[in-house]
């Protein structure tokens, strides 16, 4: 065991390194499996929608100037010469002083404007309509070009898709979608004191927590996990593991290593192999702080803390960044995925760091309260009773009760 | 075309019968696959976590008492006996002025009770260590309990499995859990007006929008969508794919009716299926007003808005937390799971009714503000452009601008 020295680096440049890293290529799916996928081109419609000028209400389309003046006490008197069928053009045009029955979404006859409300009209026999409220041009009308007008960029490449991008899709008449395909990001875990799930450890044994935690945030990131078990803490071991892993995956995680041994272990491993090029060896946050950056050939290689909490903080604040990158994501740090709310006790901490502080968000009349949630980062509980994560700037020494922070939830 | 008249209900009644509808089966999956799955069962810890005392820090495994008074200028003398291997049992106890070397994670040796850091120490040879700072008893420790303690409830049935809850339970040696099937959940959609995406509209038509945004919003709130496709304003068509439906799925929704003429079909269709129960129909919201939920059997039917902005909201707002109780989600409605923001214009509104705005967010100098989208319920741009929803009480008339509301945000 040697004394080590890291060289902190702020965040903002670990994020700078992003975009060295290649998205990865591009699929078509059916345009129902699209939901939560990264579009992978612009999305430019190609017709009017609705295409037609639609009614919004149910009641009689007319032309607006044969109902201007019309009152209560002084009703238009209109033809009626027709009714709209649904998802048909009406097949006579509406003439001054002629009014044809519409539903809600029929489409409006030549000629006709505007919509008269069913409740706004009286029907006085077959033909003859009488008129209470004057209506404007346009009134209770969507106009053809009113939702997409043709030529119109709708959605841009890099955005996620939402159920109403989907619908949008849908109505232009998209019944594949070409998005990117999700990054596969292999999992490592290593440390000898690590047994499998299934097995009951010894006195100095642990279950591999960080196999399992770290595959599920992977998905919720928008990867798919390959995991590739315990490795024992030796050098062939660690490195042919790696090897296979790169060649399979799009990002590898090795999580483990809390030890000064197993870090530098880690290290050499990622030194010995092809094309290799550590950029970080150390990142100024808490926890978290012995990350590791690597570049192996197009690939990013994290060394990730062994500690849950360490490992799980980093990767959902740090990693999961560069996972949106190479799924084709433009925003991957979605800004107001966070809530703000009122800090119940005084937090310390030092400048030139970044903290992340677990916390429970609790909510009283209204308001939220952020309580944080104390203990070491090996605890796996801190994180279970976590609703989310305070962050503590750099440049700040500390952070208030009865302050309001942001805080980003952890889902 | 007849005039209807709607029983206006307030959304807490409608929440009020959630409980009339029963969650759905249980079944086991491997914790690999459980994230965002229902927990069926209480976790219930077997052991302790870590289950023996275990250092934080690289360092040396001491007995506290034989640290104090040690400084700088006066270090306290140790013999060094051992060094504990990670994954195992030390090999020798640790006696009074003994150390044994000890890396992060190792298992603290019998007659330790702390942890010295490396950087406190310094070895002067192979068997004598000085040592500069003294220890408190459980320094750099964390005890064979701490983590968790056998016989603690650890997770309640009905939680949500995040990566962390995945975690725990590996570390618990649970290889598989049981959770709560994902509701299977029918998607039919009715109107002459309608086609499928794959066809070209003529004038009158439109292209089935809601499908595909209901399917992927039903994904989302944990269920599993089967779509039946579109079905044309006749009783006996919607009557027999209704009752196909039913039988298949665990809650149906019957999307489109805009029209008062559709609406009516939708009712009689409901009135006709065997052990049917109008339980609303009409709600007081906007957009949403004509939704009609029915119980047939001991499942739900919804008669959703045909307006694909009105669909989504009331799917968003109301029916999702339905399908979360059938998940068996005990807290399916996340309170937090919205932001506060600042109202960039007045908004109105009315007594006795709840709105839900379209609105963005835009952040400025780390200030949220909610930007109102205007537009009748029919236009799909609407929900793209909206990152969520402002609610607005029934009991106001309205919000002022500069007001600070909550925003739910539309994922």
């Amino acid at each position: 065991m040697t004394k080590e020295f890291f060289t902190a680096t702020p965040v903002k440049q670990v994020f700078d390194r992003i975009v060295e890293f290649v998205p990865v290529g591009t699929e078509k799916v059916p345009t129902a499996e699209t939901c939560g996928r990264i579009l992978a081109t612009d999305v430019v419609a190609q017709t009017h929608l609705p295409g037609f000028a639609r009614s919004t209400m149910d009641g009689y389309a007319v032309r607006a100037a044969a109902t201007f003046g019309a009152s209560e006490s002084s009703p238009a008197y209109l033809e009626i010469t027709d009714t709209v069928q649904m998802g048909m053009a009406a097949q006579a045009p509406v003439g001054n002083g002629q009014a044809a029955g519409i539903a809600t979404g029929g489409m409006l006859p030549e000629g006709a404007d505007a919509v008269v409300m069913l409740e706004h009209a009286a029907k006085l026999d077959e033909t003859a309509l009488e008129v209470y409220k004057s209506v404007a041009p346009g009134a209770n009308v969507v106009a053809a070009d009113e939702d997409v007008a043709a030529g119109q960029k709708m959605l841009a490449a890099g955005s996620r898709i939402r159920p109403q991008e989907m619908g949008l899709m849908a109505a232009l008449g998209m019944e594949t979608i070409r998005v990117f395909k999700k990054p596969v990001i292999g999992i490592i875990s290593t440390g000898d004191e690590l047994v499998e799930i299934g097995q009951t450890p010894v006195p100095g044994q642990i279950r591999d927590v960080n196999t399992y935690s770290l595959a599920g945030t992977v998905g919720q990131a928008g990867g798919i996990a390959r995991t590739y078990g315990i490795v024992a803490d030796r050098f062939d071991a660690l490195r042919s593991t790696c090897t296979r892993a790169l060649s399979e995956t799009d990002m590898l995680l090795i999580s483990g290593g809390s030890s000064v041994g197993t870090r530098d272990l880690t290290l050499e491993v990622i030194e010995s192999l092809p094309d290799s090029q550590i950029l970080f060896h150390g990142i100024p946050i808490r926890p978290g702080k012995p990350t590791i950056l690597a570049k192996i050939g197009q690939k990013a290689l994290w060394g990730l803390p062994g500690q849950i909490a360490s490992a799980m903080v980093v990767f959902d604040r740090i990693v999961a960044r560069f996972v949106g990158h190479i799924s084709g994501n433009a925003l991957s740090y979605r800004q107001h995925d966070r809530i703000t709310a009122e800090l119940t006790r005084n937090l310390s901490s030092v400048q030139g760091r970044t903290d992340y502080v677990r916390a429970r968000i609790v909510e009283d009349q209204g308001r939220f309260y952020a309580e944080p949630i104390p203990g070491p980062s090996g605890l796996i509980r801190t994180l279970v009773e976590a609703d989310g994560l305070i962050e503590i700037d750099m440049n700040t020494e500390g952070l208030e009760k009865g302050e309001t922070v942001f805080v980003t939830l952890l889902r």
